[in-house]
Order: C-alpha cells, then sequence, then structure tokens
C-alpha cells in the first residue's frame, strides 16, 4: 500500500439555532476520514453531537471529541487562567459526552483534539499536556491525541506513549517556526493553491511560511476547518490533489497502524 | 441473607464557587450505598463529578448519573416544553459525562436517575419514557433507572426489560395516589420519624399520605436529599433504624441481584 | 398626513460567533422603522447588542428590546414553567441592558417586544402580562409594548395606560381566530406575495387565514423577520408596495402619536 | 462634621438555587453604606439582583453595580484573554440590569465596581481602564468607579474625571506595594483584629503588609466581604470601633461630597 495520509475536518461548531459556515456537514463528511465534534464547551450541543456521530458512521470516519475551554460566547478561542486540573476535568467531560454518543451509535472513539486556545495552551505548556496525557494514559489509552507537530503536547505523548498524530493545516498559515499564524477572520482561499500546499507538504515534507521561508514539516493528518469559505471545494481538491498523486486519504488509526507497522 | 435495601443520595450538587447544603459530601457517602451525581446541567460541574466520582469509589457506593433538564438557574426544578428526542440526547450527553469520570476512576456506571422536573415529567409522559428507555437498551442494557413506583417510566421500563429500581422517599410527602408532593422549601424534618417511616415502610410496605391515608408502597431503594436540613442526622437515622431489624444496606445492583434470584 | 405604519424586524439574533440569517444588519436597518434588539437570553451579547443599536441610531430606526426565556439553546422558542414574578425580572434585566448601550449612543428605548415562547405566552397568560404591565407602569411608562392583537397583553395594557402596539406578522400564517402559527422552519416566502398581503392588511384590515377564511385585522406595526430567507428583498417589496399606496413607514411612537392625536 | 467613611460589601453574591456565605443579607446591609450588586456574570441572577436592590433602598445603602468576566464556574477570579472593547461592552451589559432594578425601586446608581479578575486586570491594564473610563465618562458621567488605590484605574479616573473612590480591604492582606494579596480560601478573621486594622488605617493612614512593613494607605471606602467567615461579626466590629472613634459610616457618595466640599 502507497502512503496514507488523515484529513480532518471540525465537525457541528453550530449551537442550538445557529449553523457555522455555508457548507452541509453531508458534504463535508464525504471528503474527510476523521471529524472533530465540538463537545458543547465552544460549540456543539447534544443535538449537534448525536447528528454528526450518526454522519461519521455512515461515512466511515473516524470519531473524535473536541473540548475546548468553557466558553460558547468567545468560541473557545479567548485563553482562560485556570490550572491544569480543572482543565483537565473540563476535557473528559466534554470526551465522555462524545463518547457516549459514539456507544449509541457503535462506533468507538478514535481520537481526541483540543479547540483553539485550548489547543495553544496545551501546545507550549508542559504542565498543562502532562497532566492531559498522563490522565489519557489511564482512560483513553488507545485513543490518538491531535496536537501541533512543533509542541509540548507531541513530546510528552510520545515520551508517556499515547498515540499520537501531528496536524498539517491547510487554511491556516505558518510562522518561521513551524507553529500556526492564527486569525479571527479567515479569507476565501483558493482550493487549488491549498491542495497543492498541502501535496507539498505530503510528497516533500516541506511548507512555505508567512515570511516566505520554507521549512520542514512531519505529520500524519491534514486539517481544514468547516467554517473556512468554500471549505467544501478545498476539501475536494485536497482530496483529488493527493489522490491523483497516489496517496490514501484514511482515518488517523489507519495511518499509526501503517506507520508502525 | 436477610432483606436488602439500597439507600440513595443524590450529591455534587453545588456548582462552582457555590455549595449546597450543609452536609459534608464524605459524612453522607459513608451512610448510603448509591449516589446520584449531578451531571452539571441543574447543578454540579466537571470538578465536582470528579471529586464526587472519586468518593462513591472510596466508600463503594454504586455510581448514578443524575440528569435533569438544561436549567441551572431553575435548578432543573422548571418543566421545559422540548421534544423527547431533543430530551434524550440531553440525557445522555450528561450520562457520558459522569461515566467517563467512573472510566477515570475505575467505577462501572450503576444507574441513572432524572432529577426533579425531568424525573416527574418521566413518570407521567410515556413517549418520553419509551424513547428513554428505547435508547438505554442500546446504550446502558445493564445500568438500572431509578424511578417512581406509580409511573410510566417503571412500566415501561419492566416491559422492555431494562433493569428498574423504585425509590421510597423518606423526606418528602406521598399523595393518596402514591405520587410524591414537591415543595420548594423544605423544613428541617425529625431524623428518627424518618427512620420510623422508612422502616414502616420497609417492613410493612405501607406509608402514610399527607392527608393520613395509609397506602401499599413498593420500592427497592430509599431516597433523602443532600439539602434537607439534617441530611447527616437523617441519613444515620434510617442506616440505624434499619440495620437493628436486620435489614442490610446495599447497592441497587444488589438489590436487583438479590430480587431476581 | 396619510396613513402611518411601524416596520419592525428582530435584530442582532446571532450569537459569540456565529450569525442569523443570509441579511446584513445594514440592509435591513435601511428598510424598517423599529428594530427589536436581542437581548442576550435567546440570542445576542453585548457586543451585538453595541453593534445593533449603533446602527439603529444610524438609521434613525427605533429600538426596542426584545427580552425571552433564558434558553440559549432552544432560542427563547421553548415555553419555561415558572413564574410570573422570576419571568418579569428576567425581562426588566434584558430591558436594563439594551437601554444602557441606548444610553451610550444617545438613543431612548421606543419599545420592548417579548419573543418567541415568552410572546406567546405572555399573549394567553393574563397573570404574567398583568405583571409584566405593572412593572412596566412603575419602569417604562412611556415604552410602547409590542404584542398580539388578539391578546390578554393588549387588553390589559389598554386598561392600565401602558402604550401598546399590535403586531401584523408579514411572514407567518394566521389561524381562523386571528392567533399565529409558529412553524419552526419557514419556507422562502415570495416578497411580493408577502407585500401584497401587507398593502391589503393596511388598507382593508383583512387577512387571509391558513385555512382560506378572510378575517378582520388591526395593527399600528408590520413585523418580518430577519431570518426568514429573502429577508432583504422581503423588506423592500413590504416598503416599496405601501409606499406606493401613500402608505409613511414610521417608527412606533410617531405611529402612536398620529393615532392618539 | 467629623470624618466620613464608605463601608461596602459585595451583595447578592448566590446564583439560582444557591446562596453564598452563612451571613443573612438583610445583617449585613444594616451594617454597610454601599452594596456592590452581583450582575449575573460571576454571580447573582434577575431575581437575586431585584432583592438586593430593594433591600439597599430599605437600608439607604448606595447601590453598586459589580460588573465580573463572563464566568460563573469561576466565580469571575478567573482571567480570561479578551479585548477592553468586548470586557467593556460585557461591564455596560451588567451596569444596565442593576440600574433598571434601581428604577424599579427608585434608586439611583451610585457606583461601579468590577469585580474580582476584573478589578485586578483593569487596575494593572492602562488601556483596559481608559477605554472602560472613556465609556463611563459618556454612560455614567457621575456614577463613583471604585478601584484600587494603587491602580491605573485611578490614575486615568482622576485624569478624566470620573468620581472615583479608593478601597481598603478588610478582610484582604496588603503586599508591600500597596497591592491586594488574593487568596482562594479565606480563614475565619478575627473581628477585633480586623477592627482594629480599619480603625488605625482610618486614622493614621497606616496598614502592616504580609511582610510586617508598613505602608501609607489612602482610601475613600473599607471593602469586606460577605462570604469571609464571620462577615456579619466583622462589619459589626468595624462599625463600632470607627464610631467610637466619631469616624461616620456614610455612602461613597456622600464621602465624595465631603472630600471635594
Amino acid at each position: 500500500m502507497g502512503k496514507l495520509i488523515d484529513l480532518n475536518c471540525d465537525m457541528g461548531e453550530g449551537f442550538g439555532h445557529w449553523t457555522l459556515g455555508e457548507a452541509p456537514d453531508e458534504d463535508l463528511m464525504a471528503l474527510i476520514s476523521s471529524a472533530n465534534v465540538a463537545a458543547g464547551f465552544h460549540a456543539g450541543d447534544p443535538n449537534s453531537i448525536d447528528r454528526v456521530v450518526q454522519l461519521a458512521k455512515t461515512y466511515g470516519v473516524g470519531l473524535g471529541a473536541h473540548p475546548a475551554y468553557n466558553d460558547l460566547q468567545g468560541f473557545g478561542r479567548r485563553f482562560i487562567d485556570t490550572s491544569p486540573e480543572e482543565l483537565v476535568n473540563d476535557i473528559l467531560y466534554q470526551v465522555g459526552a462524545v463518547r457516549e454518543f459514539g456507544r449509541r451509535h457503535g462506533v468507538a472513539l478514535q481520537h481526541i483534539k483540543p479547540h483553539g486556545a485550548l489547543y495553544m495552551e496545551a501546545a507550549k505548556n508542559e504542565t498543562l499536556s502532562l497532566k492531559l496525557i498522563d490522565t489519557l494514559r489511564d482512560t483513553s489509552g488507545d485513543t490518538i491525541l491531535f496536537c501541533m507537530g512543533v509542541s509540548k503536547t507531541y513530546d510528552i505523548a510520545r515520551k508517556l506513549g499515547q498515540p499520537v498524530v501531528r496536524e498539517f493545516y491547510a487554511d491556516r498559515d505558518y510562522g518561521d517556526d513551524g507553529s500556526i499564524v492564527f486569525r479571527r477572520k479567515v479569507q476565501r482561499p483558493d482550493p487549488q493553491a491549498v491542495a497543492d500546499k498541502c501535496l507539498r507538504a505530503c510528497l516533500e515534507n516541506k511548507v512555505e511560511t508567512v515570511d516566505g521561508k520554507v521549512i520542514d514539516i512531519e505529520f500524519e493528518s491534514i486539517c481544514f476547518h468547516s467554517d473556512t469559505p468554500g471549505a467544501v471545494a478545498i476539501g475536494q481538491a485536497i482530496r483529488d490533489g493527493l489522490t491523483a498523486e497516489g496517496i490514501t486519504i484514511a482515518p488517523a488509526a489507519t495511518v499509526l497502524e501503517q506507520t508502525s507497522a
């Protein structure tokens, strides 16, 4: 078998009466191999979780929990100064909720991906990453943790033996140090340009930074966002671009199996 | 072995900075055999759930999820007019959260007890009880559902084969039809009187109603409330009164095993 | 001066990261004469309130508070069984918040329009309408209350002397008794048909019900919804249709002045 | 007239079914001259606001709004990384809500006191203090802002002409730089020791720090906390101690009038 890569997307990021982005969930699910399901703290509610988990099952997409800071108004994008112990409790609460809907629909939890400010904080906060992974060793030893390649999260997960997947951000810009440059307002990107960026990253392990430098990048999953304008076209372009070069899009768990085989 | 009875209490019904009632959790846990853990919708937060689940483990108390209407301000005591489908999703979300902390501390979920207005609504709403139990058949076939003896919930659980436990309400009053008469403000009851009421119910299956009538009552678990003034003294009196008559207080799962044996 | 009619719309019904409907706020503000600003309980947050109040000032639109049941997930469309006293406190809280942003931008509060299930409940619940209007007599004697023509709210407001405006629902259907038939999913209506319905109501005081009957209707304000598909086209068609027949669209306060003159 | 000093306390810091601290609101109101009313974001709900505002009126206590970060679970004690613009909107929302209940009961808003982490952040964050006070100049030119003596908030309020009151913290410890040392768990302090500390501060403008140093301190209001164990005894001791030395306890507005006279 040729090269495998995971393609993941945040899903179910509406709340109650509100939806996020223009892309229908079904159209995105048909393109991706792993779904990060909003768990109610930054977005998502029990009804959306139920719906998205069902869709993940229908499309054979790996099921992930997408826990966040408890901040619905700020969409989980604001740092909240709280202790690692409390944050890990918040994360477990959200993971358990998503896992229960997986139980309902007969889908095992494949992965956990912290959202927004929590993802960024964990990347640089060693105590938080340690506390989180230490806890996951007990509750979710086989569940894959998604993270930034250049992060405390990755280093500690590898050290403690937690399955871990590094992400490549299709619709985000890179800094020279390999970190992502978050922006509140994302413009409508050109799908082909995004696909080309992903393909280069897959084949050459290179990406160009916002400052024009080309840096090395390693990853097992490509992430794009459901609320990026033109998300379906972007996902389709990535999938087509990779497939044309013989790269197979597969759930993170399958990618990890191949890697470790 | 003599007669077994379960003794349950709602636990962890504070929120954030606030606590509920005067009784220390540890003191109550030492007295009861099943704990209903507030799951965040009417009370409770990830930190309190974590703490109470740990306590349940320490004291060998059966772990229960205590889901409610999503109404923190109203403490889950206000009916919200929503669909059974949405309510069951709300319940699953909360059950999953509590179950995850059980996973963390190595305690299986023993039971589910809906809270307040949701408990009362399920008792009389056949569609809701059916939808809930139907779903539990898939997700939680061995988990015991706590309910009122005279209720749609009980009838449907028996019919569909879901393990079910009927409650006797130590610190609530009964109407002539066997239903409970809820009051927002509960006076400080006399512990011995409560204990005597429980003992009579256990030995004779009789209880006196608010109107002075004596009715038949059947149950497998006695419930008292952690925020009833004097809760620890009440729990102690019930335990002492029953034990003195050779009745053993045991988790609901143990009680059901004996019943079905 | 010829006939005056108010044209009102719910505004600012997003929350945090989410928006509602496809219509830009500015485009709607240019068409209407009264804006009902979501106050945070069913939708809206301090940032959206600030933005919408500023827009209302810019466009000379009458400022209204749009209080609701405390139910963000249910968008204020679910009845919550609570006391009139508590509901009126919830309403005052929201009214005060909107009024404060009016204070910031130099706009007086023109009106209050309860939202969704609260609007419907007040229409038929005499105790609630009485408690609300009694309180408004003290806090907001000059503020106009928006309501259904056939409602306890209207009857009591008239009796107690609270300024009151009856609404005609451009994009909702009528029952034979003059009440509105709420539907969760609203189809994309034909703007011209909506405009014609409004014009007939203004000129003849007649509307056709869902059952084909023609009933009498009296009102001082026409309401359409910002999240109805094609809202801008609908508002434009109503405005054009009325203006062509010599009817002037003016804020509710101006309409009431003419009526009482 | 002799020396005047204000005595303020946070009030209404329960939520829904929960209360905070052991002290009855009425007992505290009888002792203080200014009340900071929790406005719903860290504590308080429309019902508690209504009740506390009524009490403030009954006891002739100056009415204050006590806005906070939007963080009910964290009791407003956790820093949230958000923009000054958004924070000021959050503050206005809460101020407006409290003001509306003042309107209901015929009490003007005397002051605004940011709570917890927001108070501390404003103290050191010049941009935030500037944005806040700039806005208050427009909406609340006569409303007194409560703050730390050594703070950006005080400096900017003085510079821009906003009425401002500095606080002395009766039941908090001081650092050598005059800042307060916050602690999550507060022990039960000796009321007489607290009263002596306040008296010395009033008469000599001196306070001893946690490190045993004696520093200068200037203030117009003494603050103690309703949830400090023994709050009523503490308030009584402060009041008795000051009164015995001819110092009169009076609302902040009266204190400021004397100062500026």
